[in-house]
């Protein structure tokens, strides 16, 4: 061992031991006779001091160390004299015998602190100067910490870790697939696995019973800003449940997570909403549950009184901004063209200000009269001083762009902390989805997951109103997960492929060794997958993934460090049995 | 919940209670009046009782289940009038009061048993059904707990476990590697990791200290009997240490597992073995210690006595077995067959009978005398009643060609007992490896490899003899993992390049981004790497890695359960800008 103390761990309570510490030089300070050298390794900072006068040869070789020098330092604790509360170990300095370069350093490009003088792409180019800092190092820590309490949960509940195979089988169905050729076979590859979903379910017909994995997930899409090629996926399985076993189960989890990683406890049940009432009251089945704000319908009472938009509107919806009555002309011009963006696309924006002193402006004052405005107002709550802020037409589309404008009112109220943690359930998904290009449905989760009992007598007749037993945990308006009861009846699995457009030859070639496998005794189960990325970033306070991943890609899925992809050999390429089609 | 009990908690203490239990119909007896029906879960099996004359609808219902339907049942646990001592469950039963059947069962193709009818390729195609027999089970469930008691003990010592990319970059040197084509950057491919070997020494030069990761690595190569295109290795590094600091950490990693999963306490420090040695006394890197055996070399003592085999060997070199001086002609002869297989490659055999009566019997006879063969008896310290066996020829190749014969003996004296654990470090490998082909020296281990230090000026003069800080584990014959101190200083880092033939161009080209982050303050470091797979199937005294995962492929790397790798759509070999070579 180059060292017998971290850089983190002497206090006052050491003063008079002789340590020796090794680290990377933060920083050196000359003052006078003196020069004060910071030593940093991943557990924190200490203060070494270097003395002219007692021994000069010493004091010149400190004074020649660079930034991010690796040294080795022998030396006795003793008390500072100006002490730096900010710092752990603030109380003590060590008074340096011995000083040994283990080994130098170029001049980092960036500086190795939080608020770095660093841009983006040099940072990412130079990774491991980047993940010296703190900041980061924090991130890495806390996924570290999360996953070992993810494992320690499941573990005390019976479940079992199990590795699925990365080299699995191409299935064209979904997302893109990355594959890998496969030189002892020729001509064929193995893909990279979008989810170990059909393992896992082949588990529970093994008899498995709880099964989990944090586990490598791929899929070759073009990357937009918060996605990566490969991601992390706490993937997990049960048998003989229903819908509330899982969601329970994994309540518990996250709860769990909160309160040994966070220290914080819900001791309630988390809400659990309908994907039916989480559209209509926030325009989005992922509701940032931080504040409220909930939509309020208006279309009936809007009608009719001779204002185009609103007449023409499948739904007049709005929502009742708390304390906002005084925003300026500029302001709500700002908010006009937030929703006019083409990533939100509305026409417009109709705004309504019930004044402190009981009176009503609104932008749309030619077509309404006070009390048209005061039943709005009444319908949504509103206070005086409030703003009433109402968008109108296609009812889906409405609502998703309102839901935009809602959570860009949190965050201009600053309502959407991120030391505030919302989380929800929301249920009964539809179990379809029209395409209208295609004339087809899909599923909306995927072709196993099982219809609501209740709605099973529809799948026919009503199919784009069946549910699905199919659930989604969301906190701070993010997905963090989801997942499904599966079907595990072999003639309703054929009935939702047939629904699905799924000749049984085409179901037999994507699906068949599962549905072999379902026709030797398969158990009711269900499961659910959390995204892993996603869930340390949310408890980091990040509103990216890819500040919680050691070696991210950018958004060509290029590492930038390392330059991969990069070409291979045409050796290679030939036992591969491969060509390259030139570009024309 | 389908259950409120599993299959295996039910004991005495619960007679009286109703229980609902699901699970497989393992068996079924009818005896008279009454059906007996074995219920099996992941947890146990537990006996139910149908009575013809309480309930004879019931009765009818469970006489036609068949093997494995998958079902439900609510009744009253009873003590059983004949117990069965050998199943946990085994002192009651449950009288059923009701059956809901919640899957049928084709007849599966072979036994859900320990000892199964069905042979390997059967049981691999219908994995699923093979993954129930409860011994596959236990691997499975062992290798869970290993997992997690390896990350308790590694999170308990501080080290992080950061996940590292699976989509990396293709480095030409070494073992093949499996590539990855990218859509997005046409013509060129990502690699799989053979290891995180470059990510891990990053990670150090970054500060993180203390890392570990449970990794799957993949490697294209010709599958022999015991490798996996995919596997699992537990990866670890760490800073400012030198050899005995990462020999002791793990160490007690390996205790800890033996403590935890197999109740095994190792309370002495595992013996040290350098390479030479274990080389001179067991013909092998990885001796098994579970018995002795040690070599005796006998080269001086036979040569000169017109014995040409023993006058022309560079090396002769003998077992004393023991206790086998009876051994019949035909055993003889077996061995002297074991020897000459074209697997150990061997010319013959030379045996020496201590007989009990103190004389003296050789297959060499002709050439020595009585006194010559008592000699070589007293150096083996050979026992009335000893059989010796010797070899010779050239030094390396008879050394392995013995150590196969020594682990014949092993086996046939019963002394390979599944159930004890001999561990070993091997330490003092050589730095080089010269060959014959190619005319020049490769690294034993890896390009980053330090040299012992008492050794760097012997790097030009004597290379091959140069020691690396270098050190395997062995258990039972087998390497367990192995590692190194790496180099972190630049110069001794070129050195070592140019010694390998690199010219500064490929070393750059291949290693460049590491060598770019070594200028950037390299701190001394160093770790190792253990086998996953190899780890779970010692401790559960199987012999081959293929029984403890849970999905394995075959030795073509095909997945014969799901039919993969696959050829795939044309449109997607399109996209990747590719086409296949057509066999002529």
């Amino acid at each position: 061992m180059y060292r017998d103390k971290t850089c983190g761990e002497l206090r006052l309570a050491d003063a008079g031991k002789k340590v020796t510490i090794a680290g990377w030089v933060q920083r050196t300070r000359k003052m006078g006779g003196m020069t004060f050298v910071d030593i940093r390794d991943r557990y924190g900072i200490t203060q070494i001091v270097f003395n002219q006068e007692s021994n000069p040869e010493l004091f010149e070789k400190a004074n020649s160390l660079g930034r991010e020098f690796v040294v080795q330092i022998q030396g006795t604790v003793e008390e500072r004299t100006s002490k730096n509360p900010q710092l752990p170990t603030g109380d003590i300095e060590i008074i340096a015998d011995s000083l040994n370069v283990l080994n130098t350093s170029k001049t980092p490009p960036f500086t190795i602190e939080d608020k770095t003088d660093g841009g983006d792409d040099l940072r990412m180019k130079y990774r491991y100067l980047d993940l010296r800092r703190p900041c980061v190092r924090k991130n890495l820590e806390l996924r570290h910490k999360m996953a070992f309490e993810i494992r320690r949960y499941l573990d005390s509940k019976g479940f079992l870790e199990i590795e699925t195979p990365i080299l699995v089988k191409s299935t064209p169905e979904g997302a893109r697939d990355f594959v890998v050729p496969s030189r002892m076979n020729p001509g064929e590859f193995y893909a990279l696995p979008q989810s170990p979903q059909l393992f896992k379910q082949l588990l529970m017909v093994s008899g498995y019973d709880r099964y989990f994995q944090i586990a490598k997930c791929f899929r070759d899409e073009d990357l937009r800003a918060d996605r990566q090629p490969e991601f992390t996926q706490i993937d997990c399985e049960m048998s003989f449940v229903e819908q509330d076993d899982v969601i329970e189960m994994f309540e518990g989890l996250v709860k769990h997570i909160f309160k040994y990683v966070k220290g914080i406890e819900f001791n309630e049940p988390f809400l659990r909403m309908t994907w039916a009432d989480a559209m209509r009251l926030y325009g989005s089945d992922k509701p940032d549950l931080r504040f409220g704000m909930e939509f309020v319908e208006l279309t009936d009472l809007a009608k009719g009184k001779g204002f185009p938009v609103f007449d023409d509107a499948e739904l007049t919806v709005g929502i009742c901004v708390p304390g906002c009555a005084g925003y300026t002309r500029k302001q709500l011009d700002e908010l006009t063209d937030f929703v006019k963006r083409p990533q939100v696309g509305a026409k417009g924006l109709v705004w309504v200000k019930f004044e402190p002193d009981g009176s009503v402006k609104s932008s749309a004052s030619k077509f309404f009269t006070p009390e048209d405005f005061k039943a709005w107002g009444e319908k949504a709550g509103a206070k005086p001083g409030d703003l009433m802020l109402i968008m109108a037409g296609e009812a889906m589309k409405t609502r998703k762009q309102l839901c935009e404008l809602r959570l860009e009112m949190g965050n201009r109220l600053g309502l959407r902390d991120k030391n505030v943690f919302a989380p929800l359930w929301v249920v009964d998904f539809p179990l379809f989805e029209w395409d209208e290009e295609t004339q087809r449905y899909y599923a909306m989760h995927h072709p196993f997951t099982s219809p609501n009992p209740e709605d099973i007598p529809m799948l026919h007749t009503d199919t784009g109103n069946v549910r699905a037993t199919a659930y989604d945990i969301v906190v701070n308006g993010t997905e963090l997960g989801g997942g499904s009861i599966r079907i595990h009846d072999a003639l309703l699995q054929d009935e939702m492929f047939e629904l699905l457009g799924f000749t049984p030859e085409r179901a037999k070639e994507q699906f068949g060794f599962l549905m072999n496998a379902f026709q030797y005794g398969a158990p009711p189960h269900g499961g659910l997958a959390l995204g892993f990325d996603r869930f340390v970033s949310i408890l980091a306070g990040l509103d990216t993934i890819r500040d919680v991943i050691a070696f991210p890609k950018n958004n060509s899925g290029r590492d930038v460090m390392n330059e991969s992809p990069s070409p291979i050999d045409q050796a290679q390429l030939d036992e591969l049995k491969l060509t390259l089609v030139e570009e024309k």
